[in-house]
Formats: C-alpha cells, sequence, structure tokens
C-alpha cells in the first residue's frame, strides 16, 4: 500500500466512498447532500495536507491534516480519515493514522485533537484509544446518527511529542 | 442596553475592541493578525446571525450564534461573546448569552456547544456555568495563551429545551 498526496482527480474517482460514508451519517458531521465539489474544497483543498492510500491502482481510503484552530490553537493538529468499505478491517485506518501523526510531528504540531468522534462508532474509538489517543471529552446528543438518532460524540486527544 | 442585528459598519466601530480581544491572545483561538475583512466575515458573514449591544450609541459588546457542524451535528449551536473593555462586569456577557440561547432555541437548536473556552479565563467559565453550561471536556495544552503558555481549553454544554 502506498501514501501519497491526493489530487482533484483522484478525488474524483473517490468520491463514490465519500458519498457513501457522508450519506450514511454515522460518522460524519458533514452535509450528506454536499456536491463533489464543495466535497473537495472540504477534504482536499482547505486542509494543510490530503493524503490517499492507493493499492494496484485502488483507492482505499483517503485523511486530511490541518490545525484545529487558528492563531492560539495553532500548535494542534486535526485529522479525518475514510476507507472503503471493500478495503475495511485490513490496518489502513491504523496505517493512515500513524502516518498522519508523523506528518503532523514534522509540520510541528504538539497534538492532535478529534472535536466528533460519534460514540455509537465503537470500532473507530476503539482505535484511536490502541493508538494512544484519549477521550477527553463527552458531549451529550450532539450527533443525529441515521439510525440511533441523537448519540454522544467524544472529544479525543493525542500529545505528538 | 439594545441587542440588535450587526451591520458592517458597526463592526467598523466595534473593531478596536475586537482586534484588542484577538490579539491579547487569552480568549479566542483566531489568527491575533487578522485584518478588519478578515473579521467581518468570521464574525458577521459566515455565522447565521450576528448581534451588537448598544448603549446611547456606544457599541459594548457583540455575539455571533452559528451551527456548531453540518448536517448530523446541526442541531448543536456555537456562539462566541465579546465585551468592549470599558463595558465589562456589568452583566453584558451574561445578557448576550441569555439572548443568544432564545434566539438558538428560536431558529430550532437543541443545545449549546463551546467548543474553546480557555481554561484560564475563569471569569467566562463561572459565568456560562452560571448561566448552566456543563463543562464536558477538557483538551490539555490546547491553548498558546500569551503570559501563561499552553494551557487547558474546556468543551461547555447546555441542553436548550
Amino acid at each position: 500500500m502506498l501514501l501519497r498526496k491526493m489530487t482533484a482527480v483522484d478525488f474524483q474517482h473517490f468520491w463514490p466512498v465519500f458519498q457513501g460514508v457522508i450519506a450514511a451519517q454515522d460518522s460524519y458531521a458533514f452535509a450528506p447532500d454536499m456536491t463533489l465539489q464543495q466535497g473537495w474544497q472540504l477534504w482536499g483543498e482547505l486542509p494543510l495536507q490530503t493524503w490517499v492510500a492507493e493499492e494496484d491502482g485502488e483507492l482505499l481510503g483517503s485523511y486530511f491534516l490541518k490545525a484545529n484552530a487558528a492563531g492560539p490553537g495553532s500548535h494542534v493538529a486535526n485529522c479525518g480519515y475514510m476507507v472503503a468499505p471493500a478495503a475495511r478491517g485490513r490496518g489502513i485506518a491504523a496505517a493512515m493514522c500513524e502516518h498522519s501523526q508523523q506528518q503532523a510531528r514534522e509540520a510541528g504540531f504538539l497534538a492532535m485533537q478529534f472535536n466528533s468522534v460519534v460514540a455509537s462508532n465503537t470500532v473507530a474509538v476503539a482505535l484511536w484509544q490502541k493508538l494512544g489517543f484519549a477521550i477527553v471529552g463527552r458531549v451529550p446528543l450532539a450527533y443525529r446518527h441515521r439510525e440511533h438518532g441523537l448519540v454522544d460524540i467524544l472529544v479525543m486527544h493525542k500529545p505528538l511529542a
């Protein structure tokens, strides 16, 4: 598996995965009906870096890395990860998360923060904990899950020093 | 004291207060060197509503109200408040916060969340608690305070039902 920077053309190929993830409304607080152009702006243009995981010409996953806040909060990184349904369970999210931590360190970030990990997404929560992230907050009923209704979100954090 | 919608011209008048608050780097995770135009975009254009507190032609404070996240997170409101130094200690932040909760309720929001209350800003933390907000998270060292160095930020939350 190769990790390389994502291009706008990659995002067009990745769009069915991206659209599936946001339409599911069980992990991201993104508008579920956004256009490909809005998606690329959010995922590929606004962040500091956007990467894609590729194997045999297939795009297995993608992540972005950006500052979580401006000015006095700009030393904390934030990332989002997506894995293609067919590629799940193969450690791709873990590989991307490890890679993103290294990229964040190299860019000078001191920590990484996830603002909105959906509590019912237990696979993700367990993975981030395994990778060293701590749950530092729990916001009650802040996510409207398509199946479960209102569920909590978790704030997760890891120092990168 | 009158609360009314803020205009771009109001923001020009309010700019010295706004600039002083962000330059102090003790409360907001905003770029401390942003321009007036960037400030207005962030404070006045991007949010759903922006209000100003006025008395005898003086602008005493301002706040914005917006959704804290998109799609499945869009039922949670987020606000930011600023009070002119000369007007502090007169209950203006409290009045604006109460007003913002009512506006948020009328706009259909179910809760209000503050993502980044600087822990060393004990006056603000105590005020939000008095107004019914609970501390639901604490992110270690996520704010670079101009005087104190790295300090924690608090996530605070109040149901609006």
